[in-house]
């Protein structure tokens, strides 16, 4: 059954049972707009992406599944960026008519269950048909204590800067589903981006983290934004970066430099953030307590600017800055 | 310059001036998230709208800043149809590279300036490119007393039910456009609607409306909402449907039947909402002061079924019952 031959009601009511009356949800889809209790003495945190077809995603490369889920897993990223508990979603969707249910329903399956893994509730949204491709809007409301939350701002000279998990995985997942691969870690890492909300509301509860971003730019220009923001600058021990193993054996022959996939790929998803240097004990007890690996790359200057040092000591000049959607 | 010579970062420093610290943001554009304090003791309202050229809007038919005020105020309409007040607002634009800034900087203008008049802040947004057409996805928030919100579904029988303004321009205005003219008040209705969102609000702080729902889909389809939600059904008086002196000077060479367009047009953006029979007086008076007729157009039945009753007395069949999106 195509999207056309079920109408728009009809859509909504394929919708509406995956909407949840979870706690501190007065009025969910059906009314002119869902309300929501905030929960006393918190800030809301609200956040926003858009994912287009034939810009984000090809529909040819991934499941409706992976779609659903990392539709929204992205915007948990942001959520856990900064160190908030994720709560309320509102999906949006504009929908070729010829969509098929046998995608759509995957879909909403994958965006759902993203959603319960966070505790997060799907409170409305819109339809609409699109004459070109399927586009998808998100919005993630969140929450959490003025003092706790964490900006990007925020870093001062002398903290450690760390990264979670491995990065460069996503780019490289990219690279390989573009040659005609369909298996394997990195491509899993693209398609399924798994948001590191635990760790992210951990260290912000426990004050641990001066300034926070998620990777989605690209690791070079998301601590480009910390700097940036932060009036700071830094510097990056390029032998420390956490590659997995995957990366260091494909990585050599599809590039000349190992890094720069690591570096300016985006979409890792991954928590960049920069704590005082003496709180590294903590930060590996965390690590271990929410089995992610949390690896210490570089240390925040003074003086503003970016400097990388390769593994021989050497400056290193990385050959692209990150992602720019319209360049 | 076309947004590919300007860049995404080179875009979003083009939006951040327009956001603002208004009160209550903690944190506007440029963070991963934004964070705003809710005010203490009310209810959150949240919704959103997408828009899609094509499909929404052409933009050989409207001026781009038409469409950035329309963008928010269809979103303005749902917070109005709530009681609420809106507060808070995300813009998330796919853009074709090709697009100019001749068009991107008026549609900004355009929705900044119905902010403004509303007293929202732009506090984040997502930006991307789009291979197809342009498309807009906004998200509005607004804060209301729980027990001053306003739902669909509290109408109850006896009561009478009420619209705001007059109902069918908008749809004479499209008519007309793809007709080829561009001038006039159904036009304008059409392309730059204003939200009713002083009414909305007062209806909801005096207590006066026990249900309500702005005129998006159409006035029989948008009725026919507030009686399923409600369990109930309902007469309304064909002869009492407040129609402005251009529809009824124009429709009837357009059409067989003077009512069809007025019931089952979309996007009016007036406030259809029940009262009990008690409060006419009232509605008067806020009517008279706000300076928007607010015409008793019919009466809640405790039976399910909506009766239309034309001039002469006689039952009347709508020739359709709204716009379905994919149909």
């Amino acid at each position: 059954m195509t999207l056309k031959e079920l109408g728009e009601f009809g859509l909504i009511h394929r919708i509406v049972p995956r909407s949840g009356s979870g706690r501190g949800v007065t009025l969910g889809i059906g009314d002119d707009a869902a309300a929501v209790i905030p929960t006393p003495g918190l800030e809301t945190l609200i956040t926003a992406d858009m994912l287009v077809e034939g810009v984000h995603f090809d529909l040819t490369l991934t499941t409706p599944l992976e779609l659903g889920a990392k539709s929204l897993a992205v915007n948990l990223s942001d959520i856990a960026a900064m160190g908030a508990v994720p709560r309320f979603t509102l999906l949006s969707l504009a929908i070729p008519p010829t969509f098929s249910l046998e995608l759509l329903d995957p879909f909403l399956d994958g965006f759902t269950s993203m959603a319960q893994r966070h505790g997060v509730t799907l409170v409305g949204g819109d339809t609409c048909s699109s004459r070109a491709g399927f586009v998808i809007s998100v919005t993630l409301m969140g929450e959490q204590r003025s003092d706790r939350i964490i900006r990007r701002s925020g870093a001062i000279p002398g903290d450690r800067i760390y990264v979670t998990g491995t990065v460069g995985d996503s780019a490289l997942g990219l690279t390989l589903l573009r040659r005609g691969e369909r298996n394997g870690g990195a491509i899993i890492r693209h398609l399924a981006p798994l948001p590191r909300n635990e760790a992210g509301q951990l260290l912000a509860e426990r004050g641990m983290a001066t300034a926070m971003i998620d990777i989605s730019d690209g690791l070079a220009a998301d601590l480009g934004h910390i700097l940036t923001q932060s009036g700071r600058g830094a510097t990056l021990f390029l032998d420390r970066l956490p590659l997995s193993q995957e990366y260091r054996d494909r990585v050599p022959a599809l590039a000349d430099d190992l890094f720069a996939l690591a570096l300016s790929g985006g979409e890792d998803y991954e928590l960049l953030f920069t704590a005082p240097a003496d709180r590294q004990e903590e930060i590996r007890s965390l690590s271990a307590a929410v089995g992610l690996p949390m690896t210490d790359i570089g240390e925040i200057a003074a003086a503003s600017g970016l400097l990388f040092l390769s593994p021989d000591g050497s400056p290193y000049t990385p050959t692209s800055r990150g992602f720019d959607h319209f360049s």
